[in-house]
């Protein structure tokens, strides 16, 4: 009996290879590519697959999911890894991995075959979102598969094999790294940026335009309006237009991120399998959703619970990277960040200039107004503070400074 | 017998009725002016303050004391606020506070006075710090004074105040807001920027150029040296100019950050006095500083080593914006994030653009090469890692996440 | 016209005199007294203060909302203060407060009074919860009052007042420390035991036998059973007898917890406004149910969200320790525990022992059977668990620890 | 040419059985038993192994360095796994592995062997110790073997191959447990103990009498001192005997601990690997040290000092126990963690009753009398404590509270 594998297949050089391997193993191939929003002639890659062998080909647009039930939630809980990447991969793979799941449900099929490398974090998020979905289903890693590894030691073995089974090798010679796209971002590693002290090209950059000789000189100024948390509207304030379904916002902050050259950065990264690995990124309307959404959570939020809902982001944020979109953690971790953004609605206007987007005013959508109290925090009325309790205050603060002084002599200076 | 007062004078309004006011409590008052960077006439100044009748005037320039004691610590510590704020104004407190304090021991003055709000909280940061450094210190805090509130009720009780004693009032109508100023940055807060949604005006800022207008039109890249997590050596890939001093790093990265518009925020924060309050912030250098520190830190520290220092780092964040720099905790804090540092040394390339600083390249100065493993994680060669031990590591980690599955059945997809 | 004062009355000496200087103040005082289960003989207090001059004594029975709304939830969330101490009266005072603040609406009273003293604890949870339940509300607290405390600076002073003004004053000495109780515990401190070198004499316990002398010499099981963390249910094995109404359980865990003089602690603590200071506590019921939670917790949540959880239980053992029960925090932080116990729902068996409670056997509720896999962590059966996983497992783990001894040499061995 | 192997051996049968086996596979063996304090006929055991086949049978008597740099440094840093396992066999394993890794470069071996099974913990510490250690080290652990795992699929298949190959099995039935034991403790876990609702039975501890029918009827005292948080010396109060070497101060609490029963547990822990387990563990002397440093530790520290190390002891558990003794995180908690213990000096009278031991009594080493201050805490005098303060402090600190009310209304009540 023919066992049937689902292969998520991307229409380029590794999986097609992997494609006409696994047809060569004996296994009855699905191929599926999930439209997360890259670039991709998706009849054309169809066609090469069901050329090659693949019984079937599945094209699913989740598009719309991914922006709504992955990135905006991400905005929603301001998740951010090491400080700087916005995870614009990590979000993509539960959103592809359902989609797996679910033909592996439809076709019955047993197997999931994927193209990830053994060195990275793809592998770990699609095996585990998938565990997660269907706790039996078996997984073919063929870039850990010791034969395949012995026979594709390099890009040229796998071109050799290509021509050799009739599939088609792009005549355009390979960029010198790695890329994935989606609506939001695209991201490069490998190849000449595996060395971390040069400089990334300007040519790399796809989704952002040079934000020093291309960008507009003048800047725009959008109004990003939030509910509880999630981008609700963006309204750009130059053209009064209005945007309000998710992926129509990213979509325009994407255009007019890009055409600003906004939300490129460079970073080197810990991977879950214990590597640190260089990336460079262009992310830019999840950059312009993630400033707005910042600047009204701190106006919004009380002292106190931002900093609890801080330290629930940043696991949230490892969970995402490592993999574990589907687990009780990450399920738990959600749920109470939701509960923090209940009352972070609001306008936040963002200003858009060559190279970055920055927050420049902001107000409340809360009948009060909120938590920001423009009398409280005046100076020129009292606006129900008693000054003078601040002396109170600072006295009951220095107990424990002063204590540790008698006990245990000066603090030191420097 | 009279009683010394040590004045934290300014040279400005308030603090001038407040010197007076003093006097005619029957203090003998000794005014001390801290040099921090700030723009100030400090002779005009010294001598208005004799002329009102300041048995002493102190001008103490702790500009170094500031960058090597203060800043350079906080920019090997990582340390930002609400992940935004650069805490020019919390750190120069301390600073400022041991001048203070040592003017108090030499003077044998038992009291120390300040002219900062009830509301604020560099009321908190100087009482703390001067009660850590002296703990029977007694403090005079006029705007929580009950009497002299009810004098001072506003700026024309001040400005009247000042004619009738003969304390020369600017001619130059005050801004609309008010400002804190030292070598790190420039903080604009109250007056028209109390309104959160007002836009900050464009003339506001003082240390940066406006970035779309004003700024170069070509970038500039800096070497930027660290050695255990301190800043070592600025070299200008320009000019190839080098700047090792502290001093002199901080004061060329302002003039460099500065004309090319970097460093700027307008964000909402909050107050340790339970406010919220809405501040305008320039900090050039040291957005430069802490983009090359942040840059480097990831790429020199253990992953999980990182998540630790960043939890101390988050809190001692807190610690020296509430004023706690001298305190049981800060000083635990410092000593453990210190240790973090001993191998954060290196080189990072920061590109200078109009309006931002971005980390391009970076590279440890270990002789291993440091953390950074170019073979182990190459997609050409294997460097040491066995692919297939992947599958077992994410098959361990799916154990938890489909035992969950098991107990508690599907997990929600959105 | 005469201003309305709700005084929380105890009874005692210290709070009658307060009373009566009240009345002399020009207040008209109505006296409120909780019962949260200290054993107070209400109806003699009651008529006490009417002699003294109240103009009303409400007497209050909170115990069964003490136990619902308070003491559940504390035993849900796991909350112990400084890994030791069980909250008893800290958790007595927000219940309380609700009791005076409902009377302080009812009577139209401006002013709250008690008569906690001005280094305590008690004093912050009284009044932030005031100011929580009702912003305007005033606050008369007589041990920070500068002429009350000129007026009463010990013992005799109040009973010197007391006897001038017809107060009676019990003829038993009062105990060289002071004590608060209720259904939960009794705390005990001050006096004799503020040398925290000193041992707390067997006498001064209430609620416990002398566990050596006077408990049973044979154990006692019990079984406890949890619905989504909260108490539902004890079973006495050796008698069958079941109780599940809150109030009874607690009252039947205190007394044969008493029985077995279990749950009794002698800790110092750090208190809120930065003093330490030495408390001896019984919690008989409470430590039963805190042991068994706390075993049933472990044996029912995901390893990770415990490791979340525990970090928000300490956050909410801080706040409710602290006084901030009714805050923007601790409402947050309460809702993201209580989703954590869901499935927190089963019986553990509990052996009372002269001195202590240990839980050593446990099943959960779920149908399923929860977390916890027999099969899968038997030595005897694989249980779908594949032991060559932990290869991979192993190595991808020690790729750091690796790594680090190759960028900066050895692990230091000691 | 043959390859050595350092086996990790115990004398019993799976370790004899793999002894046997690896020298079928044409290994040379060398045996390698590591005496933490295990109860073991060692001269018995190696002549075992010698009579298998084994070429070298080395007996290291590492009980002093498991005590001193492993057990102290964990009593220091107040380790404890889920708030209630010592870690008993955790800190042996990097104490064996040390050993291990030794004989590996001693006899120039590429393999170790040990005969942990491949659901447990231990396999993850010997082999992350290893290769922490010894980073090119190659590991063999025949029960993740397939062949070996067919082979003995049951300890009946283990006793037919020892029969077969002359390996004496013992007479005495195997307990209905497996067992670890050393001189911190002693474990219990899987047979009869895996079903979690199964009371252990009496006759299963080894290290503690029944504290009900076995131990004294009167308490004992004991002076425990520590000095920077190690445990410096040991008094029983009421022979007066000093025990200060470590080794020696275990063996006696121990012993004193052992017959007063104290120090067991019954809990369902969660292991790294992702599954829970249920343990029993008796630790007597371990729970009396813990117990006096935590008392001590408390009274020491300042409070928000003891919040920050607790964050790093809980992560410091969690490696301890995951296996990451050596590891670049757990080398940073534990340098930060010793830093905090500087001023943990002094000594705690600690009551030791039957099942039990409690602090009652402690005092500080440091000449002021450390952070403890009799007359601030005193409701007798006020020490320097101004009482009216917490009014302002209080008053500040329901700013944010009410602020919460005026912005989102009242807070729930339950």
């Amino acid at each position: 009996m023919v066992e049937k594998v689902i292969l998520a297949y991307s229409g380029g050089l590794d999986t097609s290879c992997i494609l006409k391997w696994l047809l060569d193993k004996g296994y009855e191939v699905i191929c599926l590519m999930a439209d997360v929003g890259q670039k991709e002639d998706f009849a054309a890659a169809r066609q090469k697959a069901l050329n090659i062998g693949a019984s079937e080909v599945i094209v699913t647009d989740v598009k719309e999911k991914f922006v709504e039930h992955y990135i905006w939630p991400a905005i929603q809980m301001g998740l951010i890894y090491e400080e700087r990447y916005l995870l614009g991969t990590s979000l993509a793979r539960p959103c592809i991995s359902v989609a797996l799941v679910e033909a592996a449900k439809k076709y019955d099929a047993k197997y999931l075959a994927h193209g990830a490398t053994g060195k990275g974090n793809d592998q770990v998020r699609f095996e585990l979102n998938a565990y997660a979905l269907l706790p039996h289903i078996k997984i073919i890693a063929p870039w850990r598969d010791e034969e395949f590894c012995k026979r594709f030691q390099g890009r040229l073995d796998l071109i050799e094999y290509a021509k050799k089974h009739g599939i088609p090798v792009s005549a355009k010679p390979a960029a010198p790294w790695s890329t994935d796209a989606n609506i939001l971002h695209i991201s490069y590693e490998s190849g000449v940026l595996e060395d971390p002290f040069h400089v990334a090209p300007e040519s790399l950059y796809e989704m952002t335009v040079d934000p020093i000789t291309k960008a507009p000189k003048i800047p725009k100024r959008l109004s990003v309006h939030f509910s509880s948390g999630l981008p609700a509207a963006v309204v750009d304030q130059s053209t009064g237009k209005q945007y309000t379904k998710p992926f129509e916002i990213l979509q325009f902050l994407n255009e007019v991120g890009g055409s600003y050259g906004i939300g490129r950065i460079d970073i080197v990264e810990n991977r879950f399998v214990g590597l640190k690995s260089r990336g460079v990124y262009e992310t830019p309307g999840g950059n312009i959703l993630f400033t707005a959404h910042q600047d009204l959570e701190v106006f919004c939020l009380d002292r106190e619970v931002l900093r609890t809902k801080q330290v629930l982001r940043n696991r949230m944020a490892d969970y995402v990277y490592n993999g574990f979109w589907f687990s009780p953690e990450a399920q738990y971790a959600r749920r109470c960040i939701e509960i923090s953004q209940e009352h972070v609605s609001g306008e936040v206007v963002v200003e858009l200039a060559p190279g970055y987007a920055r927050a420049i005013a902001r107000k409340s959508a809360n009948k009060s107004g909120g938590l920001y109290n423009e009398e409280l925090v005046s100076m020129d009325v009292h606006g129900g503070y008693v000054a003078n309790d601040a002396s109170g205050f600072i006295a009951i603060n220095s107990v424990r400074i002063r204590e540790h002084v008698r006990a245990f002599g000066d603090y030191e200076q420097h």
